[in-house]
Order: structure tokens, then C-alpha cells, then sequence
């Protein structure tokens, strides 16, 4: 339950949007990270001390971590730095990427770059075979983006089975960026057992504040984004002390082993109820239709559903008058009726219009869960 | 006076740093300002909140008031539309620009786009006649980036004056961009009356968070940062709504015609003490050598001065021992011992390496600034 809204009382089920946020731990020295005095080495410290954190829980060296503004600026600065590459190599993407991925490849695309898709399965799924299918057919392939769990329908991809694809093959080495804004604090996330290259996450998703998030990057790249150095040139800008010792918080919180597992399982168990009411529910449709109730293909943080006759804003406007959030696609995509990530599942430009997504976190109750399934009973006797 | 550091007292001459912050305002809703429901509406109020009161300080249209997540990236949204747009038009900066305009424009100018600098006087300043003569060169120019403070030596530019200038020539209009980030709150900026296309500004400087800013477009443009089309499509990624008031709050605090005035009336009595008092130091040289005590042609936040014998870093430290916190370039440079903005100057490098910037606040007190140039005459006595 939210407090701090309008009665009555609300049920938030948007947290892949944006999730309740905890309060921040003290921001460090006020100082300017890259300043020689003491307020500046103070700062200094203090960024330091968040990057070794978040490295910690990353499993991974904190020389590798770069803060940015969030998950949407990490994937342009790994996207944008072909500009500086001349090669002339393909970029390639999966149909369920994040705007953020999907539209900046398209954009690089109008700038002569050559890209392609990865197409996903019924699932949402890149699986290891249609990777090595579409790699045969562009041999020219030097980067791949694929997210670890897609936002709109919680499939997770088997990321260090598409790792061993992209490594197995011959030839030129091809960069591997996963966008984990979804799967970090969520579900397990291995930097460096899928041998990844680049990596994002954001703040905002875990329950910490707007404005911060990070990449990882194995090897520096040239970042097309210049300006003071700092970030080691990769991210310019004076760097948000405050925010990067509230996103170490977060993922301390939520992704150390720990955390991640119990929250794992509990998700889980709320959510196989959740599911296994909604297929018994009239009118009421999965997506993909196949949904299992369990197991580690979706995350137990994120559901899609259509029901049958109702346009999905009308369903988020009935269930948002009973005091629950829900959304129709990315929140990011709101503005526009298109659903791409439905679109490369195969799924009929009717039902993808009736599709909501339900996202919990880690407030998230089984009481909560209960009183969602009677809001839908609700609305279904009445639309 | 700074608390919350270490003893012994500190005393904080690096505004132009960054500033020492305040508090924020409560954050509004926690919601995704982009999600349909009653917690993003809320957010979404918020945000549109904020982004009033930034524009009625700032004498604008709503409309063109786009958030950010700081100065670097609001220069570099305007800098990089121009990958979209095909025209070969010339891009001219003044010499003296922040590096996050300066080494944009030379990545730009990597990626085929035609470049070139303004020079600037002795004070650093772009003369109308100075701006008229590089146009004249440049027939081909579409853009002009000139700050409106210079955050190294303080400069204020005559910006309406270089605007008639641009505005004045026949031929193809060209666009205006004004960095703002010194100059917000501190000294009178007027976007309106100045004529400009773009103009940046960050929070940090005025005493709010780090990772929000804002750039004002008096047009919409094409920008190369795509994702989920928050900011209609000019910056993409989960709006900082607490970000955004927070700006709103700190614009209102200091931007105002009248917290603006006193506040400016009391910098400039506390710089002109500071500066005659400079001015007598033996082997104290201010930056540039003639420049006035008072008047409006420098900020009375900022000011560069080398001591003859000492290396910059060399002051800046023994001045950091005693208590004070000043810098020697923009804190964006630190890193790099090159002082392109001295340079442009025409200032040799022996005294540009010995050159320290001294930035003061709206908490500045004369007490600090006597206390200062005692410490300014302990260390001149040692070293």
C-alpha cells in the first residue's frame, strides 16, 4: 500500500516503471568530486567508496563502473560510441529492446550504420539458435544489445547461452550489451559469468532516486559525450555523489545474493498465485498465451495480460478508479499506441492493444495480490 | 562557513565548483510522470509544476523549457542535433567556452561537421566587433554557442549586443546558444530580450541536486538522444520530477529580479573588497591584469588571479591547509593541466599555470573574505 497519495487506498502494481522509493542514505560531501580540496577529496571519496560498493554486489572491478544519468543515457553512451568507429560494423539489437536501445540503433542506422534484428520467439525470447541465425546471415556483426529481462513481458533471456554463441563463433570479437534495468535487484545478473562487455542499470528501478544510474564496460570506449573528463571521459558532467551512494544502497539492498534470493522466492510465490487466477479468469488471456505459472523464463517481477474486449487504457483508467496502478506497455512508450515488444511476439494487433502490464516489487503483498483479483472480477462484470 | 567537514573551520571559495547545497523541497509524487494512472498524473503535475515555475522565473513559455540532467548534457543535446541535420552548416564557438561545448564541437568537427572559434579580447570577452569579423569569415555559419558567464576568469558577455550582431546579417538565420550555468542566478540573464534559440543551466550551481539541469529551446529540435520520448522527444529516460522542483525551487531562490539584485549588490561590494585588496598583494597578478574592481563586465561570483613563483596547485593546496577551499581551472579540468580558456586569453603559460580561481556564494560573508586574504598573505610569506 502507498501512503502519500490520495485516499482511498492505492495498490501499486507499476514497479517496472518506477519503483517506491526507500529514503536516501547521506549524500556524501557536498563537494565537487573533481575538485583538489578537501570538500572535493571528501566527494571524491565518497564516489569512490559508491562505485567499490556497487562493484562488490556486481562482482565485478570498480574500475569498470561509470555513474551516468540512468539506464536510458548508459545504453546511448555504448550505442553512440560507434559514431567514433569507423569499421562500418553491424550493430545488432533484439526486437524486444527498450526504446532507448531500439530507437538510438535506428537512429545510427539513418547515420549510415548498418544494424539488423534479432528476432524472439513466441516467448519474447532470443533463443540461442535464431542468434546464430541471424549472426550466419550478418557476418559483418560487431555489437549485439540484448536486454536481460524485456520490460513489457518479463522474459528473461538466457544470457549466458547467447554469451557462448556469440563467443563460439570465429572471426572479429562482437561486443555484447545487455540492458539489465529490469533484471538487476530482480532476478540473478552475472556481468562477468555472461562475459559481457557492457551493461546498464538504473537507480529509479530499485528504489532509489531519478538521475543516477551506471554502466559497466569491460574496456573503456570512446564516448562521443565529451566534456570535463570525468567518468574518465566516458560521462561528462559533475558526478552525483548523492545518487551514487543511493543506487550502491539500492543494489546492496536488492541485489546482493541475499536479498535477491528471498525477494526471488516470495515474488515468485505471489506471483504464481496471480498468474494461475488469471488463467482461470473469463476473458482473460496471457501474453504470451503460454505463460507458465513458474519457472525462470519470466521474471517473477513483471506480467503482461490482455482481457478480451477491453482496450488496455480503459482497464488501467477502471482499475486506476479502484485504487490500483497498472500500465499498458512501457511506461516510456505511453504516449504511443504502438506495442513493438508485442508486435515481435507475433502477437495480433487486437489483442496487443489489450494488454496490460502488472509489475510488483518488493513491498509487493499476497493481500494486495487478492485485492487486484477482485478489482479485475470487478471491472469484468461491469465492462 | 561549512559544517558537516572536518575541523578546522572551512571557508568555501569554489562556487563556480560547485555550491553549497540546501535542502530540497519534497519530490512530489514518486510516480513515472509518463504512467497513466493517479501516481503518475500526480508526478506528471508535479513535473509540469516545476517546469512553470522555472519559465515564469526565467520569462519563457513552459513549452520550451526541456529538463535535463545537467549543463554537459543540455549543451550537448544542442550540439548533437546537428548529426541530424545534413545541411554542412558551420558550427562557431567562442574560444572560451565550457569543455562540454569546446570538445563537443571538435568531436563534431571529427564527424565532417565545419567548425571554427570567436576569438575573444583580452578579457576574454566576444566583442560585437570580434563576433562580426569571424561571421564574415564564415558565411556558412548556422551556430553559435557563446556563455554567458565565463566560469574560469568570470567574464560576462555583452549577449544582447553579440545577439543584434547575428540577428543584423542578411542571409540564413542563425541559432543562438547561450550556456547559462555561471551565469543563472547570479548575474541578470534575459532570454527573451537576448533573442536566443538555446540556452543551458544546471542545478548543482544554484545550490539545488546534481543531475537535473535545464535547456531552454525556443524551437523544438531533432535530437540525437532517443529512448522513451519523455521531454517530447528531446531527452529521453524517466523525468526527475523531485529533480526538476527542486531546480524550480533554487531558480526562485536566487534567479528572481529581486533575491537577484541583493544578492548581486552584496557579491559585488564583498569581490570589490577582495579585489583591491588583491591588487596591492605583492606578486599578485589578477586575471586579466586590468580587470576592474567593480562594473559588469566580470561576474562578482568569479575570479582568476596567479601569484608569481607559485604554481596554481601549489596555492591551491597550502590555501586547502589553512582552511580554504579554492580551485585552480574549472573543476571539469582539473584532471588535465592545460588551461585552454588562459590561453585564449592570451595569457603565457608559466602565469597561467599559477592562476587559481576564486568563486564566492550567496553565504559568503566579508568576514570570510578578510579571512582569506590573511591566510593569501601567511602562505605569500612562506612560500
Amino acid at each position: 500500500m502507498v501512503s502519500g497519495e490520495k485516499s482511498p487506498a492505492r495498490h501499486y502494481f507499476d514497479w517496472a516503471a518506477t519503483a517506491i522509493p526507500v529514503p536516501s542514505p547521506p549524500g556524501g560531501s557536498f563537494g565537487n568530486p573533481s575538485s583538489p580540496h578537501q570538500e572535493g577529496r571528501l566527494a571524491r571519496e565518497s564516489l569512490e567508496e559508491a562505485r567499490s560498493r556497487c562493484a562488490a554486489v556486481l562482482g565485478v572491478d570498480p574500475k569498470t563502473i561509470y555513474f551516468t544519468s540512468g539506464g536510458t543515457e548508459s545504453n546511448a553512451i555504448v550505442l553512440y560510441s560507434h559514431l567514433l568507429n569507423k569499421s562500418g560494423a553491424r550493430l545488432l539489437a533484439s526486437a524486444v529492446e527498450h526504446a532507448s536501445v531500439r530507437e538510438n540503433i535506428s537512429i545510427l542506422e539513418g547515420l549510415g550504420k548498418p544494424a539488423a534484428m534479432i528476432p524472439v520467439d513466441s516467448s519474447g525470447r532470443v533463443s540461442p539458435a535464431l542468434l546464430d541465425k541471424t549472426l550466419e546471415k550478418h557476418p559483418d556483426t560487431r555489437f549485439a544489445a540484448i536486454m536481460a529481462v524485456n520490460n513489457e513481458i518479463g522474459t528473461v533471456m538466457d544470457m549466458a547461452a547467447l554469451s557462448r554463441v556469440l563467443r563460439g563463433r570465429g572471426g572479429a570479437p562482437i561486443h555484447l550489451h545487455c540492458d539489465m534495468v529490469q533484471a538487476a535487484g530482480k532476478v540473478p545478473v552475472d556481468i562477468s559469468g555472461w562475459d559481457l562487455d557492457s551493461a546498464s542499470l538504473s537507480a529509479h528501478k530499485l528504489g532509489g532516486p531519478r538521475g543516477i544510474g551506471l554502466l559497466y564496460l569491460r574496456r573503456p570506449l570512446k564516448s562521443i559525450y565529451a566534456g570535463g573528463g570525468q567518468e574518465k571521459g566516458i560521462r561528462p558532467g559533475t558526478e552525483n555523489t548523492a545518487g551514487a551512494l543511493a543506487l550502491a544502497a539500492c543494489l546492496e539492498t536488492h541485489a546482493s545474493p541475499e536479498p535477491l534470493q528471498s525477494e526471488y522466492a516470495a515474488a515468485s510465490r505471489r506471483w504464481e498465485k496471480l498468474i494461475r487466477a488469471l488463467q482461470s479468469l473469463e476473458r482473460c488471456s496471457l501474453i504470451p498465451h503460454d505463460r507458465p505459472a513458474g519457472g525462470e523464463i519470466f521474471s517473477p517481477y513483471i506480467l503482461q495480460a490482455s482481457f478480451d474486449g477491453i482496450p488496455g487504457e480503459v482497464m488501467v483508467r477502471a482499475l486506476d478508479d479502484l485504487g490500483f496502478a497498472v500500465s499498458t506497455g512501457s511506461a516510456c512508450s505511453s504516449a504511443s499506441p504502438e506495442r513493438p515488444v508485442l508486435q515481435a511476439l507475433g502477437i495480433q494487433s487486437k489483442q496487443s492493444l489489450e494488454g496490460i502490464r502488472i509489475s510488483q516489487g518488493w513491498s509487493t503483498t499476497d493481500e494486495e495480490i487478492e485485492l487486484l483479483l477482485q478489482a479485475l472480477r470487478e471491472v469484468l462484470l461491469f465492462l
